[in-house]
């Protein structure tokens, strides 16, 4: 039953039944409450974690600024990257919501490695997608001002949600943290993308409501 | 005799044998000379590509701007990430001196991934690493002037060279470009480190003269 569950689940869902019992034979389990580090960048990495529950977010802090890299939720996993090469960490993870994480050894997650596939594929996949969003993310700061930045971002967090027209909670600071700038800006970029009728946004609520014109902002086809 | 020469080679370093033949039994080799395409992005990406000898450049453009992603040389691979996922490719490939590439079809990739474990995990650690890099960029952009990610870029850069002091060709333009930004604050730049006795650099030639300094001008430990 266990293993009807995480089907439903994106990471698993490429995974045969085999695979999966396998992992999950393996992982453990652990709870994290609302604004519990996780990992700090430079600790040393010695689990890969999946999302079972919660709201996971990875940032990385230098000098006091901060830039957030994503939101992970359900289904989606980290802490590879220390596994698989650098041995620390190269960001911090912390839940944001009361979270519940699936734990797997380092020991074990090469054992999955070499033993399976599909996991090393699904891997594989996930980590070639990420690398491109940084790509896209250094591209997007090189070449885009601020209002280009706003719209991409607004499109990539909302990229799951199928509800229409798309409705997110987020809040302004963690905005700013995503494309790493400050508040002022992205509060200056908000008013305009609401003025022109793009986008609505209040108490925390951001309605997207011209998805073509964010787009086109974004610089997408 | 071609596996010895291969098993130089750092992509195949980590490869057993049989591991290796495989992927030269599948592979053709093609030439290309300076200056030639490779791929454009937005293309279709049906083929991996292994660098057997010469210089790849990696590289995005977005209005007539250039951002440099990577130099690749012997050894080491591209062509991945639309195999991997996204079927167009995510930047452009050109040859910088005549090269010879292996290359292999998209059927032929996902059957090395499948069958062999180690290919696989050569792979994950490689796009981790790339990876990890994209993120320092975003970091260096967000958190750095121009002169602590000149340092950092020169760091990268000479990552592989043994000589000491450090020397590397490098052009200008490259320089600005692998920035991501224009000749004449990277040149502004050079003239700073070799003001302060960091570097030197003549007639395209740049020579580390003080890696600890310029180590932690890049925010290295």
């Amino acid at each position: 039953m266990v293993t009807g569950i995480l089907k439903q689940v994106s990471f698993f869902s490429g995974l045969g039944s085999a695979d999966l019992n396998k992992v999950l034979s393996i992982a453990g389990v652990k709870k994290y409450t609302a604004g519990q580090m996780v990992f700090a960048k430079q600790d040393l990495g010695n689990n890969f974690f999946i999302v079972k529950s919660g709201r996971i977010k990875i940032f990385t802090t230098v000098g006091g600024k901060r830039k957030i890299f994503a939101f992970l939720k359900k289904g989606e996993f980290f802490g590879e990257m220390s596994l698989l090469g650098g041995r620390v960490r190269s960001a911090s993870a912390q839940a944001v919501a009361d979270s519940e994480l699936f734990v797997i050894s380092k020991k074990n997650f090469r054992r999955l490695l070499c033993e399976n596939p599909e996991f090393s594929l699904k891997l594989l996949q996930t980590l070639a997608e990420r690398l491109s969003k940084a790509n896209r993310d250094v591209e997007s700061m090189l070449f885009h001002n601020i209002l280009g930045r706003l719209a991409e971002a607004i499109l990539d967090l909302s990229r799951d949600t199928r509800a229409k027209p798309v409705k997110m909670a987020i809040d302004q600071n963690e905005l700013a943290q995503y494309l790493g700038t400050t508040r002022v800006p992205v509060c200056r970029a908000i008013n305009t993308l609401k003025r022109s009728g793009i986008i609505d946004y209040r108490r925390g609520e951001l309605v997207i409501l011209n998805q073509a014109r964010l787009k086109s902002m974004a610089g997408e086809a």
